[in-house]
């Protein structure tokens, strides 16, 4: 697989969180900070609601990642990210990944991995290195 | 809070992951990768067996921080991720988040995040850069 990986080759998705998948994620995660768990705290916050963990919205790069580019088999190696916006349940967000880089001497690839809400607010941006499943 | 964190402080979790958890995280990020949910892919990989997701391991991180350093109402900002050494079903890791930098403007912090297993292999490093909560 990793012969037809060019940089440039893209996959998207779009998902809305709900309560329940954050209520899930607290549990796995044991983050239950009440940004993210507490009506009354988030409506007292800067953001004037309550969250969606990051790290679950981040969990979607592995997603696609794990899925569709490189897919099935896919090693991952390495992940940067920076939350810029808030996620609230019930937004839709679009994630993408796009291979930046291939490299020559191994099956390893790097690609930007983005995600933005609304009319194009971003919402994390950073990068991932991932070894390809072999052709 | 902010006023009371120093260069140095520490937390400190272990958890172990089990099978729900992993089929948990692949309904919660849609990553269904075969690495991961499949007994005869895992056998056949690099691995020898099926892998935890590194970002569900990684999730640990969001849980140390948002509940303990610098603890509830913390913002994530960034998280750099490392993925060094597989964590399989059933192992347990211990994971560390430990402050290298506090700004003197604002109450952003810097923490070193690591996850560790067995006598001290390194599953996965990096460093998150956090809001904290008003004092």
């Amino acid at each position: 697989m990793a012969g037809t990986l060019k940089v440039g080759n893209r996959a998207v998705l779009t998902k809305t969180f709900s309560e329940e998948e954050v209520c899930s994620f607290a549990d796995l995660s044991g983050d239950r900070n009440p940004l993210h768990l507490d009506n009354k705290f988030g409506a007292a916050s800067v953001f004037g609601r309550r969250i969606v963990h990051g790290m679950l919205v981040a969990g979607l790069f592995s997603g696609l990642i794990g899925m569709e580019l490189p897919g099935p088999g896919s090693i991952y190696l390495g992940q940067n990210l920076v939350f810029r916006a808030p996620v609230f349940i019930g937004d839709t967000v679009t994630v993408s990944v796009e291979i930046t880089k291939v490299r020559q001497d191994k099956p390893i690839i790097t690609l930007q991995t983005l995600c933005v809400k609304d009319a194009g607010t971003v919402v994390i941006e950073g990068e991932a290195v991932v070894k390809a499943p072999a052709a």
